[in-house]
Order: C-alpha cells, then structure tokens, then sequence
C-alpha cells in the first residue's frame, strides 16, 4: 500500500496510537499547538512544513509573501491557544542556483512579521535541495488555554473572520485569473498574507464563556469535525450564517461558485474558530464587536455526538460538494 | 548571485547580522541548541533537516536508520550543551507513492531512539513532495550548560570517541564497496546509526574544568574553528593523536587514504568536542575512563588568537586536503 492509499489523516492517526502517549499535564499531537507546562504558565510549540509546487508555486508567490507565510501559519497556531508567539526556529532547503535576492526577500518578508510580533529568530538549519522546502518551527507561551477538546453540547459555534478569501485567492491563481484587477486582488492577498489573529485569540481566551477553540487552516467542515471529534459532540452548520467578504460573494457570482460550500470547504483562512456557551453569547459578541470593530460571527451549534456533523440550507441538511485538502490524495 | 556562490555559512552570516539580537541572557544563532533560561533551568531547542539526495539515497539507507539517525543528530545537539532531551516535532514531506511499510519503519526507528531516550513525540506536520525531506525540532533542558564560546588559551583539546568512522563508512557507500564485509560494514553502520553522547556531554558539563563543548558533526576542522571563533581564540591540533578505530585505519590504507587529514575533516561522527583546563585534564580523563570505559583523548590545544588555525604533523603545519562540507557549493 502506498501513502496515496492511506491518506493523511489515518498516517497521523497510526503515528498517535504507536507512539507512547505523554503524560497527562501534557498536550502532544493533535491540537494547533504542544502544551507543555510550566511553574505558571504553559510553552507552546507549534511546527509548518511548507513545500514547493504542493504548498506554493515560485512563480506565483513573491519570496516576501512566502516568508510572511510562513511564520503566520506559526503564528495562527499560537494565536489559537490564546497564547503570546516568543522565538521563531527556520529551515530552509533550497536550490543551489536559486538567486541570492530570493532569499534575501524571503527573509525580510520573515522578518519583518517577527517585529511585529516580537519574536526572536534563534536557530534553524540549511539544506541544498532540488526543490523550496521550507520549515518554521514556533515557541510562545499562554497562561490560560482554549482546547479543540473542550465544546460543549448547546454551544454556540462562532468565527472571527471571513471565510473563504483565501481559497477565492487561491482559485484565481489556480484559474489565472487576472490578478491585479478587484475583486481579486484582495483574495489572492488574503491568501498570501493571511493575518495571524494574536490579539483576538488572547482575548478570547481569557472569557469564561468561550469552551474550544481552534484557527480555521483547513476549512471549517474539516476544522468543526475536528472540535467535535476531540469533544465527543456532533456540530450543525447553518450556511448561510457563513460571514463572507463582498470580493469573494462577488468572485462566486462570477465564476457561478457555490459560495457558502466553497466557504466551508477552502481553507486556510487563519480567523479562530470558537465554541461559547449560549447564554454568554450576546454580551461576548457585543465586547468583542467593540474590541475588534468585527462581529463573532455565530455560523451554527454543538449537538449531541448522535446527530452527527451537519451542514443545514434552508435548515434543511445537505451534502456539501468539495471535501477538504489531504496530503497524498 | 546564486546561494551556490554564497555559500552556506555567508548566508547563515548574513542572517545573524539582519535579525534582531535576542536578549543577553538568551542564546541565539550559532551554537548546538538555542538556550532559553527559564526560573531554575534552561530550555534547550534544536533542530535539523535530512533531504533525500543531499543527506541521504533512499537505496543506500533503511528507513529505520534514517528514524534513528534523524533523531540522533537532534539527540547530539542536546548532548553537546550538556542536556536531557525530552520532547521531539518531527515533520515529514513524502512522496504519494512511497510505501506506507517505509514509512512504518523509519517512524519505528525514530520512536525506538525516543524510547530510549524517554523522548515523547509532541506535534509536527505531513505533506506531499517529490523527494523525501525530513524535519526534527528536539527540545531538552539544562542546569550546566557548555557553550562554543568559553574555550581559553591553553586549554588542551579533547574528543569523546574516534574520528572518522561516519566518514569513512560514507566513502564506503560512495565507493560502493562491498558493504557487507569488515571491516567497512562497522563504518557504514557508525554512518547510519550514530549512537548521541547523552550521558557524556551531561557528565562533561557537570566538571569545573571543562571549559567550551560542542559536538563533532561537520568534522574538527570545520567544528574547531567554531570553538576557536566563537572564543577568539587559535588552536593547534596535532594530527597523530587523532582517535582512530582499527577498522578506519584498515580502510584509509587499504584505499591510500591519509588516515589523520580525512578524519580532522569527514563529518558526523556525533562525538563531543571538548576544551578543558590543563591542570585539570589528567584528573578528569582518569574519570572519564573508570566512567566511559575509553579515553577523552586530548589531540591538540588552544592557543592565542593570532597563531591561527594550525594542523601539526610532525609538530611542522601542514595544510588539509580535503576541506568541510557546506551546502550549495
């Protein structure tokens, strides 16, 4: 049998199961980040592996795009625990006629979100290669955590951000459609400069009402199943709740996309994903408004794990068309 | 300009320069493991990259010995800042059409390592990929830590195990000779399977008189400088006391290798390199014999700044024919 056969997620799942487990006060492979506990606050780590003409192509991506990337995929792992990013850790296997320039600007691009986070760049490795593999590993650290393991039955289901601009930038590029004219321009941007949600993911951590949380990586159909999986519930979806951004409805129309499926389905869109208990909605929703001049937008609810993962039109359940992204599939 | 006419220790400079310094009391770019002081300890963080082709051929090496040997360089860094390993990230790029078997096996031989290290698998991340390229971030922690940059004039220069097997096992693969027989199948097996100095570099750093430590990975003459560099310091190593196993010997004559200039610049022995106090060498090789079962075999020693790199053969200076491996050139 080939990986292609097997998939990615059952190779995950095969590496949990035979590897042995940590120790309870610790949290290892399955959450966005490790949780690794200290006297009084917790070390986050959080690793990506973004690899030539499967991640990006060189063509298509400026190397100052890539290196911000990079370090927001990191990032947005950090933010999802509620925690604050610390010290970068970069690989790179490159090309040994790749220009020099190349890497200067990718390097910028690295460094200049590291400023704006704060993080110390402290160690990393090089490598000649055939083709960009590039690899960022992130510390921080939290003191009050949000799990994908904590949803509760009831709870609301809520988003910080529009969905799916990212995937609308990602099928511009894919279709070659004009990149520099709106309404694409904002989506491919959105795709290649995805802003790691630090500030919110921190706040949100610190409210009682809100149970789980995650950061929207792979679309939130395959995201939610992984809330509700960890938590032992089962979800239900309401699609046209979905918070869409005017480029990517105006995008869909154009190309006659099923705008909410495409949005539930594309991923990589970086905003946090929350669960918060129903009757702490309100108020939350109103503080965060305020703190954000953005809504949390509630999309759907928790259910008992018997009712299974749910996507309603019209209230009513429907099967969505795209699946989610899996490596080797 | 291409990185190939750069170079890899340009562009690793280069980086240093550019980036923010991390604060005093943290050690950044440019020893073995980064070092984080935390309240009573230090976090150490390492990481290293393995790519199909460069650092390996997927026809010379089993997947289980490129588990191992993945971990043990990891394992190596910790060892030379005198730590315990306890939490690894291992992120894999794979070709689809790889076998799931080969997969099993090189996870088999990285959790074996783990085990016997009681290292927990924490996280990491999966993608597709033309070639096989591998990622491992090791954290470990620390209460005595050696540096590159403490060694002083007068120190003798000492190493933990032999130089040149992992070379000369790697000479073996190039050569194609026969790998089955002695004396190159324990070379070939020293290359694929270092064993990490745990235990030596924890006891080395324990000891007043050991002054700077790192570990063997790029070869003396490459790694040497580094100490000597990063202390302001020269050194001069006398070539017949290099440590040299039977079997090394027995290859370099049978292949009319200079046996001495080979081993100062083949990498990856995994050993450790280490600077200590004159007055306290006798003592403490005494101890790490009845402790080791083998010499810390003193080679050479540091001098002022201004006598430079020196190879002695002889006691005349000699230059080395081969020089270190760095990547794209």
């Amino acid at each position: 049998m080939q990986l292609k056969d097997l998939g990615e997620f059952e190779l995950i799942a095969k590496i949990r199961e035979n590897f042995p487990h940590p120790p309870d006060d610790l949290l290892g492979i399955g959450d966005d980040c490790a949780v690794i506990p200290q006297k009084d606050k917790s070390l986050l780590v959080t690793t990506d592996l973004l690899c030539e003409d499967i991640h990006f192509k060189r063509n298509e991506i400026t190397p100052g795009d890539l290196g911000h990337r990079i370090l927001a995929i990191n990032l947005s792992d950090i933010a999802a625990m509620g925690g604050t990013p610390q010290y970068a850790f970069l690989s790179m296997a490159l090309p040994p006629d790749l220009e020099v320039s190349w890497a200067e600007k990718f390097l910028e691009g690295f460094k200049s979100l590291c400023l704006s986070h704060s993080v110390y760049l402290l160690g990393g490795d090089t490598s000649g290669a055939d083709k960009i593999s590039l690899h960022a590993t992130l510390l921080g650290e939290a003191t009050q955590i949000k799990t994908r393991s904590t949803a509760k039955q009831g709870d609301r289901i809520c988003v910080t951000g529009n969905l799916g601009d990212s995937g609308g930038g990602l099928y511009c590029l894919k279709k070659c459609l004009e990149r520099c004219q709106a309404p694409f321009k904002a989506l491919i941007e959105q795709h290649f400069r995805p802003t790691p949600q630090i500030k919110e993911g921190k706040w949100l951590s610190e409210q009682d009402g809100v149970h789980a949380m995650m950061d929207v990586s792979d679309g939130i159909a395959s995201d939610l199943r992984r809330i509700a999986e960890a938590s032992c519930c089962g979800f239900e979806v309401e699609l046209e709740k979905l918070p869409l951004s005017n480029e990517f409805t105006r995008l869909c129309k154009a190309e006659h996309l099923d705008a909410a499926d495409f949005a539930a389905t594309s991923g990589e869109d970086y905003c946090l994903l929350v669960t918060v208990d129903p009757n702490a909605y309100d108020k939350l929703n109103g503080q965060f408004q305020s703190t954000f001049s953005r809504p949390l937008s509630a999309i759907g609810r928790i259910v008992h794990f018997d009712q299974g993962f749910n996507f309603l039109k019209n209230k009513k359940p429907v099967e969505l068309k795209s699946k989610g992204y899996q490596h080797w599939q």
